[in-house]
């Protein structure tokens, strides 16, 4: 930091004529490199509000999961977090951006990386951008999401390992094939598809690798027996409220941090917007399910609400700076009134999603998708649709594929009587809370 | 961001004469929207924290009140912030800044709003300020701790539609108007009085709207039964214990954030000295329960040590900035004092507060108010008990108004069957944790 | 911040000669302040990440202990946060960085102190490195860290108030000295140990202390039994859980905050670089502990999971910067391998440490501070292994020598009685989950 103090502009001008030569071959000032601070600055700090999602999405989970499997979708999530973060380096990233950085075999195993070398010189830096390592693990917590979304919905029944492994071919492969195709550079972002930070490029692929697992993976136990709809509800509704929070907040770094520069008046302002919209978004999805399910069964439902909010977020998320607050209001608020809507739907088709994901994350994230024409300008409902289905067509066929191998070899359910003692005591040998007797 | 790098200042020396000319009509520098990107990023980090501290109160409150009681006390509190959200932004925001921003009927359903343009390019921003939208987004987390207050105080018995009602008018009506005497350069403002983060503009304020709803709603069945108080232990307090971290968390972001300004030396060191502080008065809050309950009862009190913190934060919250640690750890202490001998004289005057919301929030924001005269130059004690009776006289009497016109027609309060068997069962029909059998 | 606006560098070149005089004398330009700006931001943001592994480790402890000592483990864990923010403020700070700052007598009850002035002038600040006040802050953060690694090994039988005791002569005392023979400049920082942000100088150093504890406090009851481990399962895996994940949040700033400098290129690069490296070190010493406990029990341990990812990232604090990614993951790995292999290998020696501390944070904190020789140039495994014996010894000597003198005076120890029924009910008079029916 030593250059900036003996070197600074107020100094620079009572010496101009030498310092004008100097300063070529010097380090820049800090006008210079401000920008590329801000940017990377926001990397780091969306990048760790949405590595807490992963608590979010943890919490949100085994609130919803009965308490003999509670421990068991812990571990999921703790491991499916690790399993991501080390997947998307080793092949993930390097699939998502190819060419962009060093080759991948050279960064595994000796030094050269895409981590910039300790100590980069200005000179060194795209000061156009940002620190790509901050990027990275910006990037990183993105993919993670995707896999938490698929934990949710397969809960109480699919087995620890061949979960962990779908995880692995997500993260390392798919989410990155896919994810390319619109933030990469790819054919969706040429043809001029807008998904400013990922309703479908995240959410509605965790959505559809859900809804594949769900539909071959089968509903639980007596979950639809004579025609009925057996309800199985959450153990701990507090752990699923502080879920939805967290993940509210975790949010903001989601979209803010989506807006990849912070180093201008336009670009700061900008996420103040999207600050804003996001809020709002998920403050109208949850009113909108508090009224509906009101009205609709005369009680209003607590998880519901916290699923329209998390709706809400989805719905922004493809376009959390265009609109106006009022646009975040309504957009949002379609949202919550999705969940309420298609959460009995899929109990219908009795495909069992055990936290709601696919109508938070596939059904919210295709009407954001859709949402975007409303206000974004230069975005194409056809393209738009067109993006969602190549989304929906790969993910779905992909995830099908993989999880009906795994269904013929290894097996992805658990036994019945496994099922029926929960998880926890059957896979694990462990309870989540030993000491608190069961209704 | 492609401005700064091609046209920077060590670039620019070297070119001077024409540069000089060309920057006049060209973009700013760097070193022109610096102190504007610090601001701004200032309200949006800050704003996530406070925003955070919705997760806080909700487990706080959640910990607190009876396991039949949990997931009605978590619904309220999301409901509270959605519905915080919608009505600052429709009513709220432009009646405590009148005439500040764009009208408020265009920017409901219209394109002009106060948000900033999308891509707002820097000639048209206020430089020596922030972005507008990132401030609306740090001030409606104010009003939504407001309401969160209110919960707490009347949790175990209010029907849940009524108190949604109070919480529009709250964050949308009251609290504004009595915020604008301050923040929006009123009367209050006008007379010199001080309340840096809302010892009173907030917290008392949330206080006295408890007050005013503990005292026409009444005690919890039982609580107060032949002069005796009865004891209602809350039924977890690891996540009571959880929120009050969050709390104390967040209020780096309530209180640091409304230095209102990061873009110079003075600015963020300022902020650094009011987290220094904020911490210094939390610890001596808690440290000050633990000691004084050991005293007085022969055991540490929990709860009151959680109070003790979150009032050490009150009080210090009217003027986090000018004090010095050891008069934050005092004005902190004398805070968790307040705590542990009010919480008694309520239950003696036969108001129950169930989370102890009205010692921490009325009276450590009245003493916190008050103490500010000790350390803050030009402040005088006189405007300030002046500022506290303001507040005190308009939120009670309004809030009073308001309650007693639901009492007297919607009704208030659930049912004796509904409260006995609790609100979850009674007005949600689900319960927080269904497994887990009640003692 | 109005300089900025009115004179800046824009417009000031329009008029340069009268502007070179001018500006010596007056506010240095946001070029200048740019770097002190960002690395007193760091401070903060940082240090609020740190503040916020207190609620890890409450939920962590509360998840690993029995039902009838969570209240007591939380009681203790916000305590001692609450006497370590007192006690460094009154003795560790200056004990640390002896002549940095101001006499600390004066510190303490006069307006003589180390937070800066309100409203500093940049002409008075070191704008070489950044705001004292955030500097304390983010310090002061580390030495509570300290203290809640030894709350969690001593759990389930320590008495309350000489916990405390020692709480406040570790974080005022112990600590301070250790920590500035590297931090303050002292006699290991010259022979050239390395310890980026603490694996030894924080981590094995609460981990020492709380073996010293856990020797002479003895094991629970019950715990050693005939020759075996009676398993006492925590009562809380959930909490449990988001324990670890708030932890491993917070490490992004233990470990980033540590480059103690955001203002270049170089810095703020660097911390892109920690942070995608202490998250791969977590992820794998998760993924190791996942896969070592299924090849070797045939089951996955959910709590070696948690602690597995702790070790990964207490094993990369000491060198976050410089190792590659490749190098973070197996670092990483084997901080979980260790995890695994030595909680048994304790429990062989009737060390009963409850919730695994001294593995975590005393052994992978050796691991680490060894780890370092492999990627950090001009490092010396000898000064590392000098250094690792050097805390060692001080630390377990003194802290031996402390809990033997309150052994034979005060006793640390409850009652057989009091810690069979839970020291919640004999210590504290309530229970944390006075509503679930104990199994």
């Amino acid at each position: 930091m030593k250059f900036v103090k003996t070197l600074s502009v107020a100094g620079a001008l009572t010496a101009l004529p030498t310092l004008a030569l100097a300063q070529e071959a010097a380090a820049p000032t800090f006008d210079e490199i401000g920008p590329y601070l801000m940017t990377t600055l926001l990397f780091l700090v969306a990048g760790f509000l949405v590595f807490f999602m992963a608590a979010g999405f943890a919490m949100l989970e085994a609130g919803l999961v009965r308490g003999k499997n509670v421990a068991m979708q812990l571990t999921k999530n703790i491991a499916l977090f690790g399993i991501a973060s080390i997947m998307y380096w080793l092949v993930g990233f390097n699939l998502m951006y190819p060419g962009e950085f060093n080759g991948y075999i050279g960064s595994i195993f000796g030094t050269t990386t895409w981590l910039e070398p300790v100590g980069l010189d200005a000179a060194d830096a795209d000061l156009g951008y940002a620190s790509v390592a901050s990027d990275f693990f910006f990037q990183l917590m993105f993919v993670a999401a995707t896999a938490s979304i698929v934990s949710g919905a397969l809960a109480e029944r699919i087995k620890l390992w061949p979960f962990l492994a779908f995880v692995a071919i997500l993260t390392g492969i798919l989410y990155p094939i896919s994810g390319s195709w619109q933030w990469g550079g790819g054919f969706l972002s040429e043809m001029g598809f807008y998904d400013f930070a990922g309703s479908t490029v995240v959410h509605s692929v965790g959505g559809w690798a859900a809804l594949a697992g769900a539909i071959i993976l089968g509903p639980r136990l007596g979950k639809y027996k004579d025609g009925k709809v057996n309800p199985m509800p959450g153990s701990n509704l507090a752990l699923a409220t502080l879920g939805t929070f967290i993940l509210w907040l975790g949010w903001f770094g989601f979209n803010g941090g989506s807006q990849l520069a912070a180093g201008t008046v336009g670009d700061i302002t900008d996420i103040g917007r999207i600050f804003a919209n996001t809020n709002m978004a998920a403050a109208a999805g949850a009113i909108a399910a508090l009224i509906l399910t009101q009205v609709m069964f005369k009680k209003v439902d607590l998880t519901m609400v916290l699923n329209g909010a998390l709706a809400g977020l989805v719905s922004i998320t493809a376009s959390p700076l265009e609109p106006t607050l009022f646009g975040a209001l309504w957009i949002g608020a379609v949202g919550g009134v999705i969940v309420v809507l298609a959460v009995p739907m899929l109990d219908k088709l009795k495909i069992d999603d055990v936290v709601g994901a696919i109508p938070v994350h596939l059904f919210a994230g295709i009407w954001g998708t859709i949402a975007v024409v409303f206000y974004t300008p230069e975005t194409s409902l056809m393209t738009q649709l067109t993006a969602i289905v190549a989304y929906g067509v790969f993910t779905f066929v992909a995830a099908a594929v993989i999880w009906f191998i795994f269904k013929m070899t290894v097996g992805i359910r658990v036994s019945e009587e496994a099922e029926i003692n929960g998880l926890d005591k059957a896979e694990l040998g462990m309870e989540a809370y030993p000491e608190f007797s069961k209704g």
